[in-house]
């Protein structure tokens, strides 16, 4: 377990001194963690809560740390003293990995003595923002390959941690395996991969590459066909190989493209595939694939089976950051909270003060999630519901015939885990049944509906008002 | 230390079956790492080999590893038992850190037996893709700023690897700090950072946070001023707070701005604090930039002394992948080299076959470097020397009054590091002092001239003659 204590801002560290001066830094605090809209999120796969959960719970200065801190000149012995001690003591409430979750929705809350709460922003934002990046892009990839996509991105990672990380979010998002396999371990999922150019050159000839492959893995023999020439040699000699494994009483597994035109090579192999006798050897492409090529190979009546897709997935290239941000929504004197609020010229910047609830409705006749409501902790929800949007209030709707879930449950409680890591299995499982459950209008690809992410009246109220003191005070 | 001996893909180990299975697991073979041409690269900052000799001299597969192996199902028992006693006994060769590299240029180069060579090919191209990717843009941006850059971006890496090393690389690249204390503390780094919105919003008034924050650090205060109205409020309360520090017998260090008009509230900021008698007072921004951003800011005479950058460097947002790959240019039998090539239709992404070197000539009356030359290894260069270019044959210069280095040098030998880690500081000053020997023509922003990188005769006598013989082999 490696201790990343330190993995945070430093003003998270002069800020925790500066509260501790003033004797504000046990005074208990609310952040919340959501992200902006953006013309790329239509949907989020929240992810990367078991991760924070971990550090949380093993947030801990070594003595080696606090060394260090002091070798900076700028801290008091009291307050490192105070630092060598601190224990993250707080309650998490966060949305479920895999769950569904839109722009503004407070996707995970601390609450903590403020010196905690502010030490542990970086980290958290570090662990939900890249998990839930690449989650959601690779939610996006897998809906339009329809299955049988295999993260293959670890080379280019942005690091180490990027790649396993990267791995286990993808696999949340829809991903069959990985190539990675430190990821393979860590995270039981699956793991595949056979053999790269490397190994055909380095026999005289590609035939005997494929058989010598062939005899190391008689069952589970896929065949790189694409160093030379796919469809006059790869694929002439991945079937001779294929004829030779069946007379041994083995099945080849398939062949992989890596270049070329792959929904030309694609069809072309499948047909010589089948008219050798083996229909059921698959095709696996792989090649600086995404969303939109996998789309586009798909309505070229591509014959693919199985999708490798690596650098766009793992680093989300067209949107290598989510951008979540942790804001205080609350502070308490004496058990009674104090809503804050963060205001902005802009209007969607402004903050939503006060502690929270995020609820998601379901039309009760098809099933399917018609809106999500935020409201303030504690509020019940009846029917009939009158919802309405946040900025354009006259944008209103009333439903009567709905069921109703909250979004958000606890995942600490007084510094200790109360919610149990899953398999990743369980929690893509998690994420597709509750895909099933949005309109394919809220999901597509291009020119997305947007999902409706309103206030209940009471938060509306409460923000309304906070805004308009504030006008008139500062 | 981690060991990320299984940070590989699964492939590496299946080929390393069956080169074992084969009896050429042993077989010496050399791999070079190398990125192609792309639009945004014009030069790169070289880095990553520090982290990845760390890995080669612990790369050793535990108990618990193999077991994992094991449960996969695929792999032998005496391969397995190999594994378990498996140790990096090779050479590998690689440019310093802080070197300026381009396309096609064999940056790193690892001489080893097959199946170690193999096995460690997807964490170097991790390592080196990564470092190289963050220095470079850090070295664009610093470029543009002309120094005085802070790394921000740890709250949107890509995990937590991405905002440590990522830090290290930007430092490389010319950042004179990070806020990322982990990253302070492991490469003896300047850490910054004083106060986050959540500071003002946390007490009854601006003015109160601010006068807080500058009895806690008298000497250190930066104040943020951008939380309610930047001109009307910021920046006077923190003139009122600097003069009661002055009083005290402490000079303030200056203010921050996060958000608005950075050039028209840099500019408005300024002559307040000089009108206040705080001339020394420095103007720190931060918010959203990157290389193009700072020089607009520049152009448009924004009083910025010091620049906080986050997401766009920490990610490289524009380009998020460098894209590196590790080509076999060698096999070795009975102690001679038998040079390896990788076909393509693609005349630019055949490689370049058997052992090479890779020099910077300098034109001698300048002192600034006129081209780079990849060469086979053991030759020399004497003068006149007539470079080509490696495509376009008819290109060519002869060059007479130069002055030639060699870029690469060893990084371990036999398994063993033979060059030792350097700080970070000096890495970056050998960057910078390199990077004044570059015409500013190959590094501006705007359609750069292209850096020439040219083959020596027999180098490109050896590629020509081995497509040749490709062409009429397979």
């Amino acid at each position: 377990m490696r201790n990343l204590t330190l993995l945070t801002d430093l003003y998270q560290l002069t800020m925790g001194q500066g509260y501790f001066a003033e004797g504000k830094h046990e005074q208990l605090a609310a952040f919340d963690i959501f992200f902006r809209p953006n013309k790329l999120i239509t949907y989020s796969v929240a992810a990367g809560f078991d991760q924070a959960a971990e550090y949380l719970e093993n947030l801990s200065f070594t003595d080696d740390d606090i060394a260090y801190l002091r070798s900076l000149g700028i801290f008091r012995e009291d307050f490192l003293a105070y630092l060598r001690k601190l224990r993250f003591t707080g309650d998490v409430v966060s949305v479920k990995e895999g769950e569904i979750v839109f722009p503004y929705e407070p996707i995970l809350t601390v609450k903590a003595p403020m010196i905690q709460a502010q030490l542990v922003e970086t980290a958290l934002l570090t662990f939900v923002n890249h998990q839930t990046l690449i989650a959601s892009k690779a939610a996006k990839i897998c809906a339009q390959a329809g299955g049988g996509v295999m993260e293959f991105g670890l080379r280019r990672a942005q690091g180490a941690d990027a790649g396993i990380y990267g791995a286990r979010a993808a696999i949340i998002g829809g991903c069959v395996g990985t190539s990675n396999v430190l990821a393979g371990k860590m995270f039981s999922v699956p793991v595949s991969g056979t053999m790269a150019h490397s190994w055909v050159m380095n026999f005289p000839t590609e035939l005997e590459a494929f058989r010598a492959y062939a005899r190391s893995f008689p069952e589970n023999c896929l065949l790189l066909v694409d160093t030379y020439d796919t469809l006059k040699s790869g694929v002439p000699n991945a079937i001779r190989v294929f004829k030779e494994l069946r007379e041994s009483g083995y099945e080849p597994k398939g062949i992989r493209l890596d270049s070329g035109d792959l929904a030309y090579l694609s069809k072309e192999a499948r047909k010589m595939l089948d008219e050798a006798g083996f229909p059921k050897a698959i095709i696996c492409a792989s090649g600086d694939l995404d969303e939109y090529s996998v789309r586009s190979l798909k309505e070229q009546g591509a014959k693919i089976d199985s999708w490798g897709i690596g650098t766009k997935l793992i680093t989300s290239a067209d949107m290598p950051a989510l951008g979540g941000v942790y804001k205080l929504c609350a502070v308490f004197e004496d058990g009674k909270e104090i809503p804050k609020i963060k205001l902005s010229d802009t209007t969607e910047k402004i903050t939503n003060p006060g502690m929270k609830e995020v609820w998601r409705l379901y039309d009760r006749e098809t099933g399917k999630a018609v809106a999500d409501l935020i409201t303030r902790e504690g509020e019940t929800i009846d029917a009939p519901l009158e919802i309405f949007h946040p900025v354009e209030t006259w944008k209103r709707m009333t439903l009567t015939d709905f069921s109703v879930r909250k979004l958000r449950e606890p995942l600490i409680k007084g510094g200790k885990r109360v919610r149990s890591s899953l398999p990743l299995k369980e929690i893509h499982a998690y994420f597709a049944a509750e895909y099933g459950r949005f309109w394919e209008e809220y999901t597509r690809l291009d020119v997305p509906h947007i999902y409706k992410v309103d206030l209940s009246e009471q938060l509306h109220a409460l923000k309304s008002e906070m805004v308009r003191m504030h006008g008139k005070g500062e």
